[in-house]
């Protein structure tokens, strides 16, 4: 099982020079070598460009075969590979890589297995794939994928440039801007979990309402958002949803937001802009959160955050044996508490009586 | 990005007076106002009926456009809009939102581009989208609906009226009630995690059981349901599932029991009737929690819960600094527990001390 | 919704004596008593073998119509059954399961309505289904099955008698080794959560690695796998995954390790070999987890952990109105710790002094 991406990842080669004329930065060294690819220190080879951006790794470093490196500015490091120095490493990697990285050709055209219903209105310049379904008037616009297996709904409009991957999902009303990418398995405009309780049995809330997503928004596998229950879930844009997320009804994110893996957010809360979400954190429903809150995996909110800031609230993890102490200890916890507080008032009491043991003046030795 | 769910939304249309005919309360103000669609109060227009159940968002009502509004009996506010007085606000708007809700038209038939296998037994009442696959066996009954891509095995059974939503997969043998709805990408009867272990690797225990759903059941998008090892997965009638829910095999959900997204519930676990689980929580295999027991969002539940209630075990969340100060003492706090228990020891023979000290009795003092 | 999975498994029949013979054991009774399928004690029936592998459930042996119990070589319990003995109960009957498990016949072919690609290399012996797609270049190796409305990517490659079950989606360049089970909605593949931010907003950075899965590997309904973002995801042989989990890009799972439902692993985390991870625990992303290591439900991994054992980190539920009480105590822990400190100081100082005070040499005194 060696890794063998590197090999198959055909893309452009620019030089060096090339890459310092567009995206700017410092070259140090022959600026004719040629890029091919972008690739990590440790499985670079020739013809493919590197970044380091942690010191704790200048050891991989001296061993790499890469054909170019990106460092910092201000890095202490020495090497005698062909180099471009910038302020942020890691970001101008993400620049080369997006500049060197194969374009998808579109050939437009609808697959032979793909069903279009009449009165849809698809660019010419779409591709829709083997076994889409494309539902009544609904408008998907110029240089759209719409992968194989995709289920469109009636009514759900797709913005210029955006791709669906396999297998997406997309219910009635719902729409997505431009620019988008949506991962298989996700699922946009599901009902929102609106019950009403009667007589012990539950009452479903139609949800009437739809999801709304802006440009430039990326989902993730397997990631469902709901459509609001009467007014809308709105995603805005330049948004970013990992794998495996639950959004709930008439839920917003604000603008330039990115979450991570298997979070939950209840119905109706509400998420500012350039927040961060770590990994399996909860959001209960009808919370607000002020833009450029950064909360930490696996972190709870349960009420709203008025301020940026970070955010946390996991268990540190231990050892079982120490952990079930420690267990057994937070159950008892609120008790402790208390008892801190007794052995205060009898402390500073026995410290009075103390004194007054020693002047001779105590109550018990009246 | 502005909402317009509520153009879209187009129902039947009643009077004011008709709908209390139907569902009762007390009409205040003109009854032949005509009632298109439910709405939020915020986005409420000509047509919309909307309600008010908390006392917070009054302010918003005195803003609001609707056509009516429903209110609580009892309520303390005033409104110049013709108004329905009712028990429970909530559910009464739950209840017109159902009658002004648009049917679905059903119209039966197979598409095309669907495939039914030979010795389906699929009623003439009942639809089969594009690109659906209805194995051997397999019995649908009159006003299914069958959505775009779902995949159903061998000998699975659909009751009356239900209707699966596109992509979803159904593994044989499984059976669905009636009036039922699935989200899309919904897995159900996919085989449980069971696995012996020899020499260092897993053995995989084949799973023959299968998944049992009663009537009146929602199930959300992405969620997944395991067929039984042996015996079968049972869900009962109208328990609620909302998104990315992982049932294990075995488990038993009782009836009217209603669960929030991404809860885990490991293999064998009985979960008992009318009880909630919030967003994210997980519940251990082999447990069982009574009826009518209410488990918090985030909460792990590790042992039985034999009586009523509701049980919670999140961690708060905090300023990540603090939180961080916090953890330290969590990683030590069943040694502070631990000498709380010293002090007090130490407090009472100090005060035995004092006492002695000043009546001139202590042991140090002889 | 009586019980009926038994009913409808039909496999092959074995005399006790033939399963001895096959698979060890000690047999106590009557050896040509035929059986046909596994059950749990307390569903099975004429012709169903049985186990009881705790002593706890001794009550429902005694009521079980089964023809045959497999028990443990040193149980005291006494039964009148066709018995058994071995030293672990759990794994025999899972040997025997697999012995009685009805074959599935695969007839080889593709059909109708799925898409294969012109250069696609499907093996005459793999099964296509209905609606599936075989992208370019892929490879489908003998005996695979691809499940209905399964979309395989260009470059794919299946191994040697893997199956797919229906809805299952690959992208382009990934690989599955031998016999592997790959459940509905399952994603492999997927653009790993990579992003550079510049400006405020969120650059993309291409995926370029593939997702690499070795033999035996069964993959749970609803999983997502990411690609890596220069080197792969690789997955190693023998490994497990439940529902509903996610694994970030460049992740490596050792060999023989099994995870629960729910868990998410984050981007280039390292698990080792012969762990298991419970239901719903987060792995933070960087981490290196070694060998043997096995963590509990719903714990967070934050950091590398270098031996093996058992690590937990979840939060003890409780009765909400006590466990609201811990709450508070919880976000005060790090001053109660403090306090403590304290009270052991002046306790200290108090015990000199009260010793002061009884000796008549207390600083107060002087």
């Amino acid at each position: 099982m060696r890794n063998k991406a590197r090999e198959s990842n055909a893309g452009i080669a620019l030089s060096l020079e090339d890459i310092v004329d567009r995206l700017g930065g410092t070259l140090r060294g022959p600026g004719k070598v040629l890029i091919k690819r972008v690739a990590s220190l440790k499985n670079a080879g020739e013809g493919d460009i590197s970044f380091l951006s942690n010191l704790r790794y200048r050891a991989v470093l001296k061993q790499s075969r890469a054909s170019a490196v990106i460092l910092s500015s201000d890095t202490p490091i020495v090497t005698t590979l062909p180099t471009v120095l910038c302020e942020n490493p890691y970001l101008y990697f993400a620049e080369v890589a997006i500049l060197l990285a194969p374009k998808v050709a579109l050939s437009p055209g609808r697959h032979a297995t793909a069903t279009v219903e009449d009165d849809a209105r698809v660019s010419p310049l779409a591709r829709i794939d083997a076994g889409a379904y494309v539902g009544r008037r609904t408008k998907i616009a110029a240089g759209v994928i719409v992968g194989p297996g995709c289920k469109l709904g009636d009514d759900v409009s797709i913005g210029k440039g955006t791709r669906l991957h396999a297998n997406v999902t997309i219910y009635e009303k719902c729409s997505i801007g431009q620019r988008g990418i949506v991962h298989s398995g996700a699922v946009i405009g599901a009902d929102g979990f609106g019950l009403a309780q009667k007589d012990g049995r539950w009452l479903k809330i139609p949800q009437t309402g739809r999801v709304v997503i802006g440009d430039d928004v990326e989902i993730g596998a397997n990631t469902a958002i709901d459509r609001g229950a009467l007014d809308d879930t709105i995603i805005e844009d330049g948004v970013k949803l990992d794998n495996l997320i639950q959004v709930g009804h008439n839920v917003r994110i604000g603008a330039h937001t990115a979450i991570a893996g298997c979070v939950g957010i209840a119905g109706s809360a509400i998420i500012g802009r350039h927040c961060t979400i770590g990994g399996g954190a909860v959001v209960l429903g009808h919370i607000e959160i002020a833009d450029k809150v950064h909360i930490s995996a696996a972190t709870l909110i349960t009420k709203s955050i008025r301020s940026s800031g970070t955010y946390t609230g996991a268990f540190p993890f231990d050892e079982h044996g120490r952990w079930g102490r420690t267990a057994v200890a937070i159950k008892n916890l609120a008790e402790i508490s208390v008892r801190v507080r007794e052995l205060e008032k009898s402390a500073s009491t026995s410290a009075v009586r103390s004194v007054d043991a020693a002047t001779g003046t105590g109550r018990k030795g009246k």
